[in-house]
């Protein structure tokens, strides 16, 4: 069996050293941009060039080295005959869900007041937030969201969910189907963007969904940066509709210099570091895929094309 | 029935006016440091005056505002042979459970790198943690400890408990007593203070218990002022054994503003905020277990005066 690798680290070694020590029965490349085929059986892959798909024409199937495969399906000759594999979780949504419980409580309880207070050395107390001001709204209802959903509803904010499709979760109100958006909405004062980005959900949040929300809304995006229309953020901030945002995703990364997202108080940056791949838990993961699906077991990942996650 | 209400709030009537709705078959009555002896059957209180036991003979329980009755075991003439009622919950634990985690997060992530950056306009990923770099302790396992470990827990770090008393939490190891109190800080770097201030827990957070903790230690107190030692926690700082405080309470409040814990940005300052009393839910259950005590039935947050919690 041949595994290539092919995710443009400066250091590949990296991952074909502990894909090599995890499947001792393979052989492992790294991808050459000048090679020669390696008529590869499994390609192990992030952001791959086209020119990849173009030489390795036996491979059976493709493992992502992200949970969101919307890059890899940019590829033009990605092949749609065989499995594309998304990475599930390694590790992924326990940090997610502490990223957005601790932004969450950073805004609901105004943590930077408190070091503001403490940088002038001043002593205040401010009143404690009433959870039921605080409704909080999860879009995507995948291994993340659902996650995020339960833990914040575990601190006893009202949580709604919403998904493409049905949903049950204990302690969360789901809805369902773009028919139940806006109900959704109507429901929700901190909008929690989860979903994969797809053709259904690129620009999702726009001017008419913020408008939707409750008053003072809050917005954090840990989907990806298509999934928000940034100008219509900036004016429903403007418009007082949104009264903050923590956005760790962007249209385009890194944040360019010049952007105005960089200069607003009502806007929390963080550089696309909600989730990190986790590498033991990723190769774990993806090399115990590769030994089960060559010795003709399910997997479980497999993107469905129709859908695009 | 009377009840007598007396917690040296400027407007006691946002209390006693609920309190009248919630009993109707009483007659409430705000103390009056220079009135006559009401004959009140119950007294609810914070930080009350001698004079008020002086006064009233006729009590049959008293109700503290608040978790922590340290404040009201010090008046001297506190009546020994009538219940003294604590208050449970009363929306605290989750308050104190959701500061907690934001502030382990905001210290294991170093959120403030994020926030420096973002004033710099600066975009630059740091490595994800390690959770098993992050082991936590919670001293105290009480319905708030419990509370603050069970969700920790449940964002996969390592978790141990502590307390006088053996406990089982599923996902946390216990230990009890002080005999295995050395064994439970090898465990921890990340040592988070939910005791009840007595006799034996006062200034238990001291140069000795710090040096015992693992290397780049983090103090988060929510406890009391008193359970830290504050000039060895400085010193701590200073010999690189503690990397990071987090502290809610102080010997002193508010906290002078020479207090050379202003100036250190090792320390996070929060002014007694981890968990305010919300007036609502504290009154539903006090006027609650007056109810039910008037009408002889049994009542729980009695406090055990031996072990004075």
């Amino acid at each position: 069996m041949k595994v290539l690798f092919a995710a443009g680290d400066p250091k590949p070694e990296r991952w074909t050293v502990p894909i090599q020590q995890l499947l001792p029965e393979a052989e492992v490349f790294n991808w050459d941009p000048n090679g020669e085929p390696v008529n590869a059986d499994y390609a192990i892959v992030w952001q791959p060039p086209e020119a990849l798909f173009e030489r390795e024409r036996q491979l059976k199937a493709v493992f992502n080295l992200g949970a969101g495969i919307d890059g890899l399906l940019k590829v033009a000759n990605l092949p749609r005959d065989i499995p594309v594999v998304r990475l599930e979780d390694a590790g992924m949504s326990v940090q997610m869900t502490e990223h957005v419980i601790h932004q969450l409580v950073d805004i609901s309880r105004n943590m930077q007041v408190y070091r503001d207070q403490q940088a002038a050395g001043t002593w205040k107390i401010h009143r404690p937030i009433r959870r039921k001001d605080w409704p909080v709204g999860v879009m995507g209802l995948g291994h993340i969201g659902k996650r995020v959903a339960r833990s914040i509803a575990s601190l006893d904010y009202q949580v709604s969910g919403w998904a493409r499709s049905e949903h049950h979760l204990d302690g969360v109100t789901c809805y369902a189907g773009t028919d139940r958006f806006d109900d959704f909405l109507a429901q929700t004062r901190v909008l929690i963007n989860t979903l994969p980005l797809t053709d259904a959900t690129r620009g999702i949040l726009n001017a008419d969904t913020l408008a939707k929300l409750r008053p003072d809304a809050v917005v954090i995006n840990v989907g990806r940066g298509e999934h928000l229309v940034e100008d219509d953020l900036l004016q429903a901030i403007d418009n007082g509709q949104v009264a903050h945002a923590s956005l760790d995703v962007f249209q385009s990364e890194p944040l360019p210099a010049d952007h105005p997202f960089w200069q607003r108080a009502e806007i929390t940056i963080t550089p696309h570091v909600s989730a990190r791949t986790q590498r033991d838990d990723t190769l774990e993961q993806i090399t115990g895929k590769i030994r089960a699906h060559s010795q003709g077991q399910p997997i479980t990942g497999v993107v469905d094309m129709s859908q695009g996650y």
